[in-house]
């Protein structure tokens, strides 16, 4: 019998078929996908801790989880084993050991996601799951502009889902890029850590400046009211992408 | 009663979840359920003619078919009508009149087509369903190389499913063009026309050809052979899309 060692994942999927990460009643998670595929290769009951619980129709490239297990086969080898187990919308990207006491939630990390817009009258099929469609015409640079406002150390209430109970909203944001290439606009933001619906909220009300619904200032009105008013509209799940939580002690690569 | 008149579509469609264009026995195909959205709309038994019968799992953004209605429904209205009763994978970008003799597959026209590769060692799970993930590297401009042999008016038979028995194998490839950024590799290919599978198997050889499988100058000697050999390999369906076809009388834009 080997001895117990902590096996870290970094998980990319495809949002679309899921119910979200998290393990629920009312349908089929990644989490539950990943555990079963765990079991299967190991043998062991497994239950995989995971760093961010994204939405039903979130996307990812990198979220990250552990497991513990007895197993014998080499760390780096359980992405290739588990890929063999998984279905085609969930892989596993790279694995490795961590300390047996590494919670890759309690970790000091950078977050990154993109919000992924395609701003064009005609739906391009294709694209549709992995992108929100704008049919009105955008304007990035007020987008920008009111992003700007938005970095720093703030407290985000005001862009939170009001169903939550968090203590603590303040978070910092590290940077926040609007970026246009054609038809395609990225809302790419970095930060300490996002409260519930924090990035659909911001791609959202982004979105209104970008129409001219809002003006760019209305964003710091927003913040200096620290309220969970509803202001903020929260763009859809499907334009979401978890592109990569970069730890500490390591700042791993995407 | 309106006077009969001829109304042509371009469509657009994920092709994941068809048989292909073409109606069959096996499967829903998209013929088929552009059919029934049009009964739907004009209640008339309704065939459309397509210009191009994809395989299946093969995308479109500008394939194109027309169909006969007596409807009182303005020509260029009949994209937004369709659109409410077709599923979201199948959109129809525009409708005008056509003359009742105007034939999709009986006139000269360039028809463009792209093959989406992505040459990593790692499977993007959104991007799985689109593109053809190839994890050895791949040299484009080797591949760039060995397509300049085929731009021109040659006997493709050499790449041509052998399951064809079309009699006139001649066909001019206007352009082909193999572009990387970063990790995409993208091979766009414009002609007057193109045999079963041609653009498919003309990707899987420079697919071949990129490994260092092949020599560039393979290419040329499999031209010269004029047989259907199996030298060239078939790329999967999945990686290619039909992008526009431009009738001589108007040169749409895409």
């Amino acid at each position: 019998m080997q001895n117990q060692k902590r096996i870290r994942l970094r998980i990319a999927y495809d949002g679309t078929n899921y119910c979200g990460w998290q393990v629920q009643p009312n349908g089929i998670t990644i989490e539950e996908v990943v555990n079963r595929a765990i079991q299967k290769l190991t043998g062991e009951e497994t239950h995989v801790l995971g760093a961010s619980r994204t939405d039903s129709g979130v996307h990812a490239l990198g979220n990250v989880a552990v497991f513990d297990t007895r197993s014998s086969i080499p760390s780096d080898r359980f992405a290739y084993a588990l890929n063999q187990r998984l279905p085609a919308d969930i892989v596993v990207a790279e694995s490795d050991e961590v300390p047996l006491d590494w919670h890759p939630r309690y970790q000091n990390c950078t977050k990154t996601y993109e919000y992924h817009i395609i701003n064009s009258r005609t739906v391009i099929p294709t694209k549709r799951l992995t992108n929100y469609f704008v049919s009105f015409p955008l304007d990035e640079r007020r987008m920008q502009e009111a992003a700007a406002y938005l970095i720093g150390e703030h407290d985000f209430a005001s862009f939170c889902n009001i169903r939550t109970n968090v203590v603590d909203t303040v978070r910092t944001i590290y940077d926040l890029q609007v970026i246009r290439s054609g038809d395609e606009i990225t809302i790419r933001i970095s930060g300490n850590g996002f409260l519930y619906n924090m990035v659909r909220i911001i791609a959202g009300t982004l979105i209104r400046v970008g129409r001219g619904f809002y003006d760019p200032e209305k964003v710091k009105t927003m913040l200096e009211a620290k309220k969970r008013t509803q202001d903020g509209v929260t763009a859809p799940a499907h334009g979401l992408m978890l592109i990569q939580i970069a730890y500490e002690e390591e700042k791993r690569k995407n």
